[in-house]
């Protein structure tokens, strides 16, 4: 019988955190503030606003949406942007990219206040990230992981943790988080050439190639830690994680669901971004 | 029989290159130019400094030594720094670290320009190495293990790659580097249980801990490509590597020692970046 790691739960107890610090903020006269930049109306954006507008609620935040038409242009754009940066009331900023492709993402990453930037798209933050230097911003989904793992009292310390997946939004950012805290990472992608025998040997496995349930059964070590941050849609149109869940389970000691599982942190993490600038804009 | 990776052979094919480059910006009118920044007079630095300065005059680049007092203060540093950085007829910074202790390097790293930062100071190159970004400058020494690599045509795409210690200077950042060029890495250091286990099953090992000798031939898989990193002193006063030469020797397949390995190719692959930078400040 595997444990499973529920997302709901790893959120709960972050909220009752967030919900005091956020109270004593107000006290001192801050309300911490969000602000989601998004351009035009994709569906995995509407999607994700309405998950972090509903945990800022929650958690006393103020969120603020600013909504750009999809054919707005790169000067537009970056005189938006800057009202946004610039404006003292809102400590953290989250732009939802890609962004449509007439706009330059690059200019906005160097413009974005490293300390508004909830979401590591500053070079600034992604420097600190690499460097292990936790006064930065990770990547929500990255550091949903840690904290997932944290919540289950799973120290990575020592462990041999493998990772499938090596973007920027996940699997390299959580290489260098567990890195931090000490584990022996392995970073596979599509060019691993013995994928199996190396998730084998993972006593950690995170799965975050983003390929529905490639990691199955013969991947997993006995009594491994599997860690799904997968979210796919397969041929029958469900919705589902990188891992093969139902045969993965009775092997593994710890697993994470998906849906209900990464994904149901990232907002939480988010919250505790805006929190934590809010906190050092106030000086604390 | 291994292959001895000897530094200056790479270094030597890296030099007719560059000549001939150097050789095409001088007919253009631009004069690469380095200019190394020393504060006070280590002898680790000194002796750094006379290698790159033989190096650049070798390949026709200008270089020019900034020598400022050891206990020189913050804002007549930055002062002193700014003016260098601000000069057009300077295409490269080399600034030796660590600073003495009355001085803080993060003001630095802010203002060095990106362009300008030959050994991934500024956040913007570090973000860049960390991304897989090639068009930033990573540190002389984890690029020195690629240039090694390159050139005894080692292709480290889909080889399981395990580099030992992760410092900013070599093993994270050649980690990223393998990863872009499509290796599976693994990162051990000193937290890792299994160190011989996973060393063994290595087809490439870079040794980056700072150890004297401590990869020993049970640590080596037969027919492994070794490269070490390791510049160290051992308790008879010889200089040696993180690597067990005479042990290890006999197993690897390709094997760099120390010294006359990986450190003989730094200043090469300085030249290199002041070079590039140089070029794109005349606009190629």
């Amino acid at each position: 019988m595997s444990v499973l790691m529920k997302g709901a739960d790893v959120a709960n107890a972050m909220k009752e955190v967030l919900i005091n610090k956020v109270e004593a903020l107000k006290e001192e006269g801050t309300v911490p503030c969000l602000t989601i930049v998004r351009v035009g109306n994709r569906p995995d954006d509407l999607a994700y606003e309405r998950g972090a507008k509903k945990r800022m609620e929650m958690t006393g935040i103020t969120c603020r949406v600013l909504e750009l038409p999809e054919k707005i242009t790169q000067s537009e754009f970056e005189e938006e942007f800057r009202k946004v940066n610039d404006d003292p009331a809102v400590h953290g900023i989250l732009l939802f990219r890609p962004l449509p492709k007439q706009l330059d993402e690059e200019p906005i990453k160097a413009m974005i206040h490293p300390e508004k930037d909830m979401d590591c798209m500053s070079p600034v933050n992604v420097a600190k990230v690499f460097a292990g230097d936790e006064t930065g911003y990770a990547p929500c989904t990255a550091e949903a992981v840690m904290e997932m793992l944290d919540y289950y009292d799973i120290d990575p310390k020592g462990k041999n943790v493998t990772v499938v997946g090596r973007s920027m939004v996940v699997g390299k950012p959580l290489s260098m988080m567990l890195l931090k805290r000490h584990a022996t990472i392995t970073v596979c992608h599509t060019r691993t050439v013995n994928l199996m025998e190396i998730c084998r040997g993972a006593e950690i496995l995170v799965a975050a190639a983003g390929k529905a349930r490639m990691i199955t059964a013969d991947m997993v070590g006995e009594g491994a830690v599997v860690a799904d941050v997968g979210i796919n849609v397969d041929e029958a149109g469900n919705l589902c994680g990188d891992v093969d869940f139902d045969a993965v389970e009775p092997k593994a000691s710890y697993i994470s669901p998906v849906p209900r599982g990464v994904g149901s942190i990232t907002t939480s993490v988010l919250a505790k971004h805006v929190v934590r600038a809010a906190e050092r804009a106030s000086g604390k």
